[in-house]
């Protein structure tokens, strides 16, 4: 029986190693770590990550093994705990395939939206410029993501493709969307598959890891907010 | 003989593949991309990537099957075209650590020195707050680096590690540190690194893919500039 611990917190970057391993329906023990209080800089986290940002995973069937960066979560997950190929590729071009959109969500959809978040939330200052440059970039990278889906349901593999790490790690960040303002109903073939994701059973127990779901609770109050906006 | 196409411009991204061509020592043809006219933006560029950004291959041996994404590209020459584990790992647990590295340089380094490049070179406006905010996560993610190399030679692998495709995709990025405002001289060990792996000659010929290396030429510039300001 493996034995996974899970470092991790409620972000689009953590949500999703929590979803793969309840796909992959193994065992693993959760450690949450209070981003608020900066626990993800302190020594012991370190030891896991060098580079202090969660999610990381120890591995301690396989002498505590530590793997960081989301991106190679998932292929060491897949590699170790999907023998069977569910959710990766055995064929040579549709894992390439994969690789391709998984390196598309690590290195543009993450890091552009992340960087949306934060001039469009977080930032002591306003600064249009930002706002819109990344605002921008996100919508950009959707609209590619868009295409892709065109005549597919799934982001990789032959014919119309198959659920893969890829969804898997493209699913939260576009679930998050609206907290960067970025509108999904101008993604419509985002959104549906954004919504046929996140109605898989092992997904809603993922979102739920390590505690709750804020996006969920935010976009809750947010309809609140515009009931009462609205008067309806 | 294997027969792949390359379509790349002098930036970090395009050069860390033509490193890996000419370490690989394979046939291959270069197609220069002109970023000044946005060729990557036409219709045929985007045949090859959808994300329409170099680089981008074309695998004309195996049906002309096409990779974006350089970390993509990256494994999949490593998988095809680098049978003996010359620069990648068989081992398992060294697999896992040159992924994490890939992707810390791919998700981290590139997106962040990017933005970096971007407000200190590029913006039309001079907004300090972001010169400020991707300079300083850029060291950041140098000093991560710094400390990897305290008691190594190499990102990945066992006792002092190998070089692998983790160094080529990170060594192209610190070399242009100097572009976005980082002094390399605050990174001695990294620094060092650097200069190892550039004197590989093929590190020497990629770096001159497709046409010339732009950033010699702005440092030479540099340092005449330097030169005629201090008059020495």
């Amino acid at each position: 029986m493996p034995d996974i611990e899970l470092l991790t917190a409620a972000t689009p970057n953590g949500q999703k190693i929590s979803i793969f391993l309840e796909e992959l329906g193994i065992t693993y023990k959760t450690t949450s770590i209070d981003l608020g209080a900066n626990e993800q800089k302190k020594p012991e986290f370190f030891a896991v990550n060098p580079n202090g940002r969660i999610p990381a995973i120890i591995d301690h069937t396989r002498g505590d093994f530590h793997v960081f960066e989301s991106g190679a979560i998932f292929l060491y997950l897949a590699e170790h705990y999907d023998k069977d190929f569910a959710f990766r590729f055995q064929d040579a071009d549709e894992k390439s395939e994969m690789l391709q959109w998984l390196f598309f969500q690590n290195a543009g959809v993450g890091p552009m939206q992340g960087q949306a978040n934060h001039f469009f939330r977080y930032a002591p200052e306003t600064i249009q410029y930002g706002i819109d440059r990344y605002q921008n970039e996100t919508k950009r990278l959707y609209s590619v993501l868009e295409e892709r889906l065109k005549d597919r349901e799934y982001l990789a593999g032959k014919g119309k493709g198959k659920y893969s790490v890829a969804d898997m790690s493209t699913f939260t960040w576009v679930r998050w969307g609206p907290w960067a303002g970025i509108e999904l109903e101008k993604f419509p073939r985002l959104y549906d598959w954004m919504k046929k994701i996140e109605a898989r059973p092992a997904v809603q127990k993922g979102l739920l890891v390590p505690n709750d779901d804020p996006f969920k609770e935010w976009v809750m109050k947010g309809q609140d907010e515009l009931k009462e906006k609205h008067g309806s």
